[in-house]
């Protein structure tokens, strides 16, 4: 498997609450920045078009299992990798470690959709050309 | 002036924050959704159509003046009031109190708009029958 | 198995995003939050003491499909069981549906712990008296 | 007056609303994260302690005037400055641009306060190497 994409976040004080900690949805959202992190180092965004039609990929499922907290101020590395990519849907793996040391791991899928006139969503294949880019 | 519109909502875990206490951002949210409850019960709300076209309310101004801390599972009323309407924007004030307490004193000022096809917003004057409704 | 216990909650206006519909995220403090109603309704809460030292459940997963889409204003019903009591852990289920039909279904599992003077924590076998108000 | 404190940060998917653009409770959370930024660069935290005392800055108002919408993927420069240090209280003020253009101006005041042994708190005048690094 390649090298996964890297990119760090630090712990904000509106991230904390009354445990001390971090929040654990705030570990959903630092995924889905990360995706944008990585797609973006892969040319992609999360407006694509294709064929002059809106692309988006609503998430089906999203999981995350916490070893450590991480508390304000920390600097938390996330790495990203592909763990899947379907017909219609892409897998991404997600690790969050803090000096070293992982403290979370995450996986999210979400599906390759046309956005309708009607603001509805039809999931398709994944287009060919983003596909390849997803799998580099 | 009239009696103020009451609404009230409780403090969730994850609105606090490492001092143990409700992040003061939650307050604006908190407005918001208070905002939204009051429009409602003057039988408003914020996704209206004006002639046909989608009209909004974005925010032009937010302030809140923070009294007393709130925590976990805190019980907050919430005071809407309109404190003015003017040609285009309308203004309301907030009281958060705590077992008739006051907590928390802020103001929220909108301004009419139209949404425009391309996205993008045009304020206009507010319509009379809805005027008369924030009016009442 | 027995009944759920059953709570709801309106999607606000801030937790949507710029899809137009509730951000994935929001789902897991929702969970939160209906545990919280869901242990109060057992007589319990989510700031415990066992023989005098504070005792809280921090979360060691969480995960959740997504159905479709929910929408600002949508009325959500959120059904809570308890799934497995173990000996540190407990996992609950949260089914969300809207209007009868199901939107999300989650899962995240929480370990008893006890928190130490110096802010860490210590998973513990969950006390018999709190066990059994769980297996209700 | 001296230049200000300048930080940047990107409008991220998880901040935008139904409306398209970045949730205006955000910039709360935004002037909150940059003070962070501001106070590491005079080598100062919001977790001091003072004469072995833990002391913290709860906000005592905050206040943010919205100029232009921003949206997913916006770069936003932040400039910070101290615009008054008081005997017990410190205002922030916050310039949000968005390619040298201002899209929000905000205020925050935050008091010092001691941090008691029972989780409460006591405002105390500012001590003067506190101040004295404030008013560089």
């Amino acid at each position: 498997m390649s090298e996964p994409f890297r990119t760090t976040r630090r712990v904000e004080f509106a991230d904390t609450d009354m445990a001390g900690i971090a929040h654990f949805a705030n570990f959903f959202r630092w995924m889905e920045a990360a995706e944008v992190d990585f797609l973006a180092s892969r040319g992609l965004n999360v407006a694509l078009r294709w064929e002059g039609r809106p692309v988006g990929f609503p998430r089906v499922s999203a999981a995350c299992d916490f070893v450590k907290p991480v508390t304000f101020m920390d600097e938390i590395e996330i790495a990203v990798r592909v763990e899947r990519v379907g017909g219609k849907s892409v897998t991404y793996g997600f690790e969050f470690s803090k000096g070293g040391e992982a403290v979370a791991r995450g996986r999210v899928t979400s599906v390759c959709c046309l956005v309708l006139p009607d603001g509805g969503i039809e999931a398709i294949e994944i287009p060919e050309a983003l596909r390849a880019k997803l799998l580099v």
